[in-house]
């Protein structure tokens, strides 16, 4: 965490913070507030606190909420005071990383709390901004979510591609189970009831629903009948995640609380 | 660049591709192409490209369409045959970075258009995701959106915090010129007409109008009078961007083209 | 792998191979062959090959015996040709790799034919040299070995510290099954055979037979009966690896594959 | 040595160590000692602290051996108490560490004590393992040996085909020289008596006997009657150490005393 | 600063002070003083910390001068105590770093102090040491001076080469002034007045009066007469520096305070 | 090499050369001289096309004179051509590693030169700028000159501190020979004749004569009688350095080769 921090302050200072230098004397001291514009739900302090240690060991930051809690509009969330020259300098970069975090753990809860009568996982994707995964992965799971396989060497997924390549849902997995490890879960995407079939046969661990209709969903989890983890994945949104959960999956993948989610509005005030 | 792409390579790929790596024969060939199923604008190309470039000489790549073209819903962008093995390691990251690019590509050329009638440049700011700001930023001129400073180091910007520590925007700007190259400017953020008229009077490079009504951002683009560079900065969205292009003002600075840009929705198909 | 050769070669040479630099002129060339002085498998042809090229282009290296493959004291492993200059200076950091991840196959294969007559894997654990793990895992594979998990994340392995801090093998499962990812399965380290039972209850993904007598793991493998993969552990020497595979075990895993593995003599001879 | 082991420590724990993170809570405390199950020459105790200290400064840790001490088995070597958490997590990279090391500084001592009654050195070569040579070399040096070159910048040595390519030792030596830096010795590789007297003529400061018999070596010494440095290298094992340092040789250089060192067995108990 | 101090110290320490290490034990401590053997101004005090600081946290300095102060042969600047190893091992490089930068600040004193009876600035170029150059902009501020743009990024600048690209300054100027952000200035290179004229047509930001005469620069600014910030640049030289001034120009920009400055002779002394 | 270009390119450009980006089109070509405007000799032909190439395979470069050639005022050194974009960005930076180099090899060439009835060797000392030392000793060499010790582990110096620390020369001298490797010689730095003398006894490989008169230098030569090789250092300037080398010493080493060496004026013309 702290090398990727200590990247992002050079990316936002640059030579230096020309303003700040420059009218921030040594001893100016500052205390400021970090309040929330909006409801959600608090993600990132612990990196919103290395931005500000990463330029001095003398800004004192309290956070009266911890990462998931829930924040409503207008909250207090932290008071922040030490030397003016490095809240200001931070401030942005502090701010960035936090409101981002938020807003994906804030989207995560709205789909869980959607899904929230039936016993299923919302999860990430690897559809994430590139070399920001942890921190976004680290929000979903904030916001009450569950996680995915990190990358592509945590669990063997088997897509229509790989399939074609193989030949069959079988000779896949025939071919893969020998060759990674036994800590390694296989994981196959199925369009069609026959291949849901197939990949039972197989014992695949998870079986991937892709984009089916809700009716094909329901027909394919009791076919499954709990002797694999049924993941659900396509076409998920806030407004169709609880029809989803209401098939029997027990998985619900989403790409969107991550891609779509929109920052959260904090703000350091004087 | 290639840097940037080698760390999201790593980040997704972990030890190895372990589902390709033991499904896909060395010999193995792939032709895919890459189409959008939404509408927007293509940015990111040289990235995506980059991405395969990095696993293997072998892959080809022909774009029908280059950065800043309109793109409609079926179109066929793009191109690629080659090694199976890495087309289908490296997709999800190249997909990461054209399909996040060409969002805020699109999100930009929104309000782009929707301020066309009057001669205002669409700036971000500095709200970005850490570390993928170079991306971000060329997104937004892919757009056809202008570009607001790098970093803290290539323009000095006095904001409501720096005044108070200064005493005044007098102050602050009279304190900062000696101090700073003269190859930068300065800008002056002013929430009152008062600040405006001092910053006029210091003449500083560009004044920032910071949440003001309507109608005083028009009352303040007549009393400058084009003497300084007038930017637009807070509560700018979609709805209301046209409105403040029409008080006068030279420069509309907006978050939401980068932090509220959903992905456009853009995939590889066999 | 090519961040790591060019650190090893920085490592190797440091400000200049001072002898090399000052008798090899740019224009003389070099004829060698890289011969093996024992039996044993090739491993790390790809990564040789990677030495040269880092330092030259005009390096031509051609391999007789491919990754896996038997070698037998005295064999014609390559031909390597090209200026002097670079096949002096890349000399030993080549064969510093070839060696040691041709032990090392050597190595993993002496105990695969030993255990040869069971369906048993063969794989490595986590005791690897710091930053070398990737190319270990390679040997080990290329040895007909299998792998165990490649760091902390993709598997989770309760051990008796866990099994400590959580109370019991069952609340230590039922702990951590809703926190982890999906994808991910759990292994439990049993000592004794009340520890399999738990564990089986709770269905544990893979069981460890940690350090058991032959006539302990014999009953376990039978009170499992493949509702689990079972996995043998500590006290595997290449003498008692047979014995082992005949208790039934699916997985037996051997740190001294890597750690007590002899490099393989290979040298180059002009 | 701390960038080493950060890499070191990404490089086992991945995404986050899954199994600990869920099962140890922030508060949870462990003591736990390290003993060693063999015997042998401690080394790596600062690094095996630096794993810890990288991960949290809270991990306590008190050793009652310093590098160079004879260990026996059973000795209880340190005692280290703190977090949980961070003590599981850093284990396994602080063993790979101090066993390895552990392990070669005792192979070290087993040759130095070999060749006890002559007054020779044991020296390491740059047979290591790629990027992690600085161990590997303090390792020999806290086992009683001493140190051949660090890397191709720190001194000349002529082997046959430097000599290949000058056309003799002599030409070789002569070219040399001037060439290089004055504060840099010449060391020349010698087959035959008749090269050894040329490299005397030459004034080299060192010569190797490579590969000779031990009547070869004898002779050789009388020829050299200390007007240079003469160093034994070639199928140096434990059996023959001592044979060799009779022949009246300074130093003894070996490869196996790197290559060839089994792990140190050292274990934390809880 | 601290990335590029580590980088220093692995540059000229290599494997290790082979001297140091072996004649300071851990024991011994040392005092020194810093002292200059010829006038100048101290530029560097932090980063000589920092030297130290990397090395070990119980060396302690005390400077009696800060960085801008004007100091004379035979003052002590400061005092240094701690353990002897680290002194000794770090006092190079700390000193390689004080002697560099305060040799600038020196040198650009004397540029600055030729011109002082005139409102002018003296700034650097670009004319630096590669991957050096924070340091050296820092040094010349210190000694008094202005800085130019940090790098290609923060202000435009329209060379010769352009103005041949484009056709004319005022196209160059033209089709850049839309291209770039609102907050960059720029500055058009002019060798003549017909030049220096159309740039202030253009509303150029800077007009640079490229080896001009001093009668020619006399009359550019008469003709600018503040329209435009005048830089002078070219065969700037400090016999020549006042008599530019005199022309009335804003800034004189010089290569040589950074690429002609000798460095100072400071020493530790025991 | 090309880190060190990579990183200089990044510090120059920053995020994009905002002039050629919006005046070059991706078709524009140029062709260029690079031209001597004072006479030297030419270092750093290598690097300086490193540098474009970083940038594009398009450009072409042709040396007319190679490192190490006198170089004469007016005199054309390279033709370069190809596109614009890449020719103009790279220029500066390509400058500053060529002028800085080419100018420390003229220095060296005029100390050399000037030394040169003399058997005697001009050389360098760790007094170069931080991160840049290997490309100056490379100037040096190219210059005529030869090399100090690259770092502090490739050679022993004991200095005044370290023979304080030990009690005596000879006492610093037999701690240290047994404790560092065979492959590495000892200097020892001596301020009076009787420190030579004890010296020669102690059997230093080279001894450093600092900051002795004429007279004091002479008398030591004679005394050390080519029992080892003699170093002179301190108050070495060009005026000095004949005189210095008629004492009879075999080695000058000179900081100011280096730190005082002016920029060698080369530039790119269209």
């Amino acid at each position: 965490m702290e090398e990727h921090v200590k990247a992002a302050l050079t990316e936002d200072i640059g030579f230096e913070d020309i303003t700040t230098e420059n009218l921030a004397a040594d001893g100016d001291l500052l205390s400021a507030s970090l309040n929330t514009r909006s409801d959600g739900i608090l993600c990132g302090s612990e990196v919103f606190k290395t931005v500000f240690k990463m330029l001095s060991n003398d800004v004192k930051i309290v956070f009266y909420f911890k990462d998931g809690d829930e924040i409503k509009k207008g909250d207090k969330i932290a008071d922040i005071s030490g030397p003016a020259k490095h809240i200001l300098t931070g401030e942005r970069t502090a701010l960035n990383y936090i409101q981002r975090m938020s807003g994906i753990a804030a989207e995560t809860k709205k789909y869980r709390d959607a899904a929230a009568p039936y016993p299923v996982k919302i999860v990430d994707t690897r559809k994430t901004t590139p070399n920001f995964r942890a921190f976004e992965k680290y929000a979903v799971k904030t916001g009450g979510g569950s996680l995915h396989r990190f990358n592509l060497s945590d669990c063997a997924m088997i897509k229509d591609n790989h399939i074609k390549l193989a030949g069959s849902v079988t000779a896949a997995v025939n071919k893969l189970r020998p060759a990674i490890s036994h800590v390694h879960k296989i994981e196959v995407e199925c369009d069609t009831l026959e291949q849901v079939k197939e990949a039972l046969e197989c014992k695949a661990d998870i079986i991937m629903l892709d984009n089916m209709s809700l009716a094909r969903m329901k027909q394919a989890c009791e076919l499954i009948n709990h002797a694999a983890i049924v993941e659900a994945s396509g076409n998920v949104r806030l407004e169709t995640v609880r029809a989803i959960a209401a098939c029997g999956v027990d998985i619900i993948s989403s790409g969107a609380i991550i891609a779509q989610a929109p920052t959260l509005d904090l703000a350091l005030d004087i």
